[in-house]
C-alpha cells in the first residue's frame, strides 16, 4: 500500500532520481528514531532512581536503610504525578523568552498530541518527550533525598518534592529548556549541569542547613564523627547504576536520532560521558591515595559522579581528551568539597552537596573552554540566576514546613532509628545490628 | 533545512516527487525497527528474571536466600528451554481460532524461518519474536517462586515450572496471543495482566495452599507471625528492576514499531506504565499510612507492582490521568489483598498472588473503562475460562508431585533453613544469622 | 556495494520502479541503525562492569568486599583511558594483515572522524564504533580482578590493568579484529571467546601462580578450605547483569543493523546467547545435584556464565538446539574444571580462569561444529597463538610488578583483610564481621 502511494504519485520523479535523494532519511523513519531516542534515553534515566536509592542505602547507618528506600520510591512516584499535574505545561508550554509556561495538566486538553501526527510536523511523539522530561525531574529530586538522609521525616521531605517537582525545578527549566529569558540570552546547558544537578545540589544545600546535621554528627568543637556507609557493595552498585543510566541522560538530549549528524553527536557525547567518568574516578582515587596514603573507595564513587556532572552541560563539544580532563577536574575537586563541607558542619549524608551542586557549577563555566557559542559571563549569569532562585525558594519551602509540620526527627528518634520510627520495621533483621537490637 | 540539501541535490527528479511519498518507512527499514523493538523489550524483560530475584531475596529470611537465588535463575533457565521444545508451537503455530497449536520444538524443522526474509513478508525476523516471546513465560513461571519460597523443595517445584513454561502457559496464551478461541471471541488483554500475571498467580494460589503455611506462620488460633524480610534495600533493588523491566514488557508488546503510528503508540505505552505504577505507590503508600500510621514499604514496593500489572491489560488505550487511576486503583487492591489472604492463612511469602493475581483481575477488568472495544462480560469470561483452566491444571500437577516425590520441606528442614538442606551453604555466612549459627 | 547492486541490478527496473527496490533500507538510515547498535551493545557491556563487580563483591569473604569494588571501578576507568590512549589505535589502525596498529591517542589527530560522514562511507558514527571497543577491553580487565582477589595489593593490579588493556588485549586484538594475520588465515571468533575471555583468563592464570593462594586457602597437604562468599544474592544479581549484558557483547558483535539481513543475524545471535546460557545453567546444576546429592548454587552461576563465554566464538551460526547444546557443555566443563583446577593448589577465588578460560577455548574450538568456514586445525591455531602470547607477556608484567613494588599482601595483611589495609574501612561496618571486629 505504502509502495503504491508511491508509484503513483512519482513515476516520471524516479526515472532521475540520484542517489544522493535515496540515502536520505525518510521523514516518517526520523520520527521513528526520533521518538526511540527519547524512550531508550529515557528508561536509561528512569533507572537512575534506582542507582541513587542503591548509592543512598548503602552510605546511611542500617538504622536508616528502609526509610531511605522508601523516600527514594516514593519520590520517583511523587516526581512524575507532579510533572504530570503541573510541571511539564509551566516548563515547556508557552514560555516564549518569558519566565514560565502555563498552568495545567499535561495533555488534558490536548488528545491530538497523543494521536498519529500524520505531517511529522513535531518530529516525535509527544508523549516521548514527556516521558523523557518527566524522567529528568526525579533525578533533580533524588539529588535532595542523600544530603538529608536519615534525619528528616518523609511527609514534610516528600512535600518539599512536591514543590520542587511541581514548581522550582520547571521554573527553572523553562527559562532554558521551555525557550525562556536564559536561553535566548545565550546561556548553555545541554543536559542539565546546572538545571538539573546545581537545582538538586541548590536543594539539598539549603535543606541540610535549616534541617541541621545528624545527631552526634559534629562534637562540639566541630569536630566530624565518622559514620561509615553500612553496605559499600550496594553503594557501589548504585554509581554503576548512575554512570551507566547517564548514557541515556547526557545521549537522549541530543533530543533527535533522525539524521547521520544526530547520530554522530550521540556517539560522541556517550564517548565523552564514559571518559569524563573515568577521568574523575582516577583523579579522586589517584588523590585521596597521594593525601591520605589509602585509596578512598567513596571519594572514587562521588569522582565517578562528579565526572559525570562535570561533563553534562557540555558533552557534545568537547574531544576525548578534553572530555578526560572536564571529568578529572570534577574529580579532583570533590575531593576538596567534600571535607570542606563538612568542616563548615553542613551534613551532607552521602556527598551530593559536592557532586552534584560543586561539579555542576564546575561543569557549567567549562563549557565555553571547547564550545565558542558561550562565554564565562553567560554561563555565569544562568548559574547565578538559577542558584539564586532555587536557593530563595527551597529555604522557603524548607522554612514552611520546619514552622508548621516540622521537618526533623527528636534526637530520641534518631537514636533508634529512622525506620523504626518512621516504618516501624528494619532492614536487615537478622543481621549484625539486628542482633543488637534483639539482645542476641 | 535537511530538505533544503535534498532539493538542491535533485532539483529535477524532484519536480514531480510528493513529499508525501518520500515520508514513508521503506519496507526494510520497517523490518528493522520490528525486530529491534523485539529485541530491546526482549532484553528489558529478561531483566525482570533479575528483579523478581532480588525481590524474593530482599523478602525471605536469610536462611532461605540462596535458595530463592538458585531457584530463579533455574527457573530462568528452564522456562526458556521447555518454551523452545514444546511451548512456542504450542502457542502459535496452528492454533487459528483452537484451543492450542502444534507440538514439537521451535524452528527445528523450518530453518527458513532464521534465514534472509527476502520479502520482508513477516515484517520482523522470526527469531526475534521468539526471543520476545520466550522471556515473557519466563515472567509467569516467576511469579510462583516468591508465593510457595521457604518451604518447597527445589525439584518439585523445578517440575511444576516444566510443566507451567511448558504446557499451561501456553495453552492459555493459544487462546488469546496465538489467535485462538478468546482472541476470536473479542477479549482483550494486551501485555497480559491476565495471561502472564494471573496465570502465575493461580499458579501460585494453588501451590500455596496445597503447600500449606511456612512452619510457625500461624498460631493454631490463625494469627499470622511476622517473618520480615532479611534484605531490604534489595528488594528494593528487585522492585526497581521490574519497574525498568516493564517498559519493554508492555511497550515491546505493541509488536512494530516500523510505522509512526507504532511509535506514536509505544511512547503512550511508556508513559501510561509509568504513571500508572506511579499511582500504585502513592495509593498504596497513603493508604498504609492512614491505616497503620505508619507508611508500609514492602506495601509501597507492591504498591508500585500492583500498579504495573493493572495497567498491562490496557496501557495504549488510556490517558495519562486514567493511568494514574487505574495504577493507584491497584495499589489500593493490593493494601486489602495482602492482609485478607493472610487471614486465610494462605502464606504468600512475597505478596505475589495480590499483586500478580488480584490486580492481573483488576486490571483486565478496567480495559473496557478505556477501550471500546471490548466488554465487562467478554472480559470476564476471559478471565474466568483462563482462571479455571489454571487453577485446575496447577492443582493437578502440584498434586501430583504432591503425592509422589513430595513438594514440602519436613519441619526440621525449614528450621535449619532451605539453603542449609537444599543446598548445603549460608547465603550471609558471615553475618548476623551466621555467627549465631556457627556459634561465634 | 550496497548502491551498485541497487544501481546495476535496477538502472531498467526503476523506470518502472519493483516494489524490491524500495524496500531497502536508505544510506543515512543504515548509519544511523548502525551506529544505534554500537552505543545500545555498548551501554550493555558497560554495564557488565557492575556485573563482574557484584558477582566478585559477593563471592569474597566481608573483609574484601571494598577492596574488590574498588578494583572493579578504578580498573573499568583505567581501561577506557588506556584504550584510548594506546589501545585503540594499536588494535585497528594500520593493521593490514601484520600484528600491530600504529600507537597515538584515537582521534586525537583526526578530528575529522568525529564530525559528519557526508558520504557515509564509514557506515556509523567513527566513536561509537570506539564506545563499543572500549567496553570490551573493560570486560578483559574485570576477568582478571575475580580470579587475583583477596591477596593482590591495589596498585600492582592496577598497573597490569593498564598493560592488560593498553598493550597485550590490544595486540592479539589486532591479529583478528584488527584485520591482522589470524583473521586472514581464516580464523573465527565472533565475539571474543578466545579474544577477550580466554585473554582474560590467561592473564588471571598467570597471576594467580605467580601470586600464591589466599593465606590458609590450602593446607600443606594441599587440601583447599572452603572460603566461602559473603554475600550470595549480589553474586546472583553479578550473574544477571551478565546475562543481561551479554545480548549486547555478542548482540552488537554483528557490528551493523542497517540491513534485514543483519537484524535477523542479531535475533539468531540473542536468542542462541540466551539459550546457551540457559543450557549452561541446567547443566551445571544437573551434574552438581546428581555429583554432590545438593544443587550447587555458585556452579549453576558459573554454569550460566560458562554457556555465555562458550557461545560467543559463534552466536550466529548455531541452531537453537545446537546453542544449547554449545553451552550446556560448558557448564558441564565448568563442574569438573573448578575442582580440578584448586586440586592444582591455583587458587580462583571466583572461578574465572575455568568460566573464561577454559570454556573460551571450548567455545572456540566448536566453531567448526556449525560453521564449515573454519576449520579445528586453525581454531586451534588461533587458540595457542593468542594463549602463548598472553600467557607470556602476563606473566612477564606479573613477575616484573612482584620483583619490583610487590603484588602480594602479607600474611599479617590478609588476616586484617584488604578492606582494613588498603582501604581503611569495612565493607559491612555494623554487621556480623563487623560486630565481631568492634567487639560488640
Amino acid at each position: 500500500m505504502r509502495n503504491f502511494k508511491y508509484f503513483a504519485g512519482a513515476v516520471l520523479a524516479l526515472i532521475a532520481l540520484p542517489s544522493a535523494a535515496h540515502a536520505t532519511v525518510p521523514e516518517e523513519s526520523a520520527y521513528i528514531f526520533n521518538t526511540l531516542l527519547f524512550l531508550i534515553g529515557g528508561f536509561l534515566v528512569m533507572w537512575m532512581a534506582a542507582g541513587f536509592t542503591m548509592l543512598e542505602a548503602g552510605l546511611v547507618r542500617s538504622k536508616s536503610v528502609g526509610d531511605i528506600c522508601l523516600k527514594n520510591i516514593l519520590l520517583y512516584a511523587l516526581a512524575c504525578i507532579m510533572f504530570y499535574m503541573v510541571g511539564y505545561n509551566l516548563m515547556y508550554n508557552g514560555v516564549d523568552g518569558g519566565l514560565i509556561g502555563s498552568f495545567g495538566a499535561w495533555g488534558a486538553d490536548d488528545a491530538a498530541a497523543l494521536a498519529e501526527d500524520a505531517s511529522f510536523g513535531a518530529n516525535y511523539a509527544a508523549s516521548s518527550d514527556f516521558f523523557f522530561q518527566m524522567v529528568f525531574v526525579a533525578t533533580t529530586a533524588s539529588i535532595v533525598s542523600g544530603a538529608v538522609a536519615e534525619r528528616i521525616r518523609v511527609v514534610p521531605f516528600l512535600l518539599f518534592t512536591a514543590v520542587l517537582a511541581g514548581v522550582i525545578y520547571p521554573v527553572v527549566g523553562a527559562w532554558q529548556w521551555g525557550g525562556g529569558w536564559l536561553s535566548e540570552a545565550g546561556f548553555a546547558d545541554f543536559a542539565g549541569s546546572t538545571i538539573v544537578h546545581s537545582v538538586g545540589g541548590w536543594a539539598a544545600l539549603s535543606g541540610v542547613i535549616i534541617l541541621g546535621p545528624r545527631l552526634g554528627k559534629y562534637s562540639s568543637s566541630g569536630t566530624p564523627k565518622p559514620m561509615p556507609g553500612s553496605n559499600l557493595p550496594i553503594a557501589m552498585l548504585g554509581t554503576f547504576i548512575l554512570w551507566f543510566g547517564w548514557f541515556g541522560f547526557n545521549g537522549a538530549s541530543q533530543l533527535a536520532m533522525g539524521t547521520a549528524a544526530d547520530a554522530i553527536a550521540i556517539a560522541n557525547i556517550f564517548t565523552n560521558t564514559n571518559m569524563a567518568a573515568a577521568g574523575g574516578t582516577l583523579a579522586a582515587a589517584l588523590l585521596t591515595g597521594l593525601i591520605y596514603k589509602k585509596i578512598d573507595l567513596t571519594m572514587a564513587m562521588n569522582g565517578a559522579l562528579a565526572g559525570l556532572v562535570s561533563i553534562t552541560a557540555g558533552p557534545d563539544t568537547p574531544s576525548v581528551g578534553q572530555a578526560v580532563l572536564i571529568g578529572a577536574t570534577g574529580g579532583l575537586i570533590v575531593v576538596f568539597a567534600v571535607p570542606f563541607i563538612d568542616r563548615l558542619r553542613i551534613d551532607d549524608v552521602v556527598g551530593a552537596i559536592s557532586v552534584h551542586l560543586v561539579c555542576g557549577i564546575w561543569g557549567t563555566m567549562a563549557v565555553p573552554l571547547t564550545n565558542s557559542d558561550t562565554s564565562f559571563a553567560m554561563q555565569a549569569t544562568g548559574v547565578g540566576a538559577i542558584g539564586a532562585f532555587t536557593l530563595v525558594t527551597s529555604a522557603a519551602t524548607w522554612l514552611v514546613l520546619k514552622y508548621t509540620i516540622g521537618i526533623r526527627l527528636t534526637d530520641e528518634e534518631q537514636e533508634k532509628g529512622a525506620d523504626m520510627v518512621e516504618l516501624g520495621l528494619e532492614a536487615y533483621p537478622e543481621f549484625g545490628h539486628g542482633s543488637q537490637k534483639f539482645g542476641v
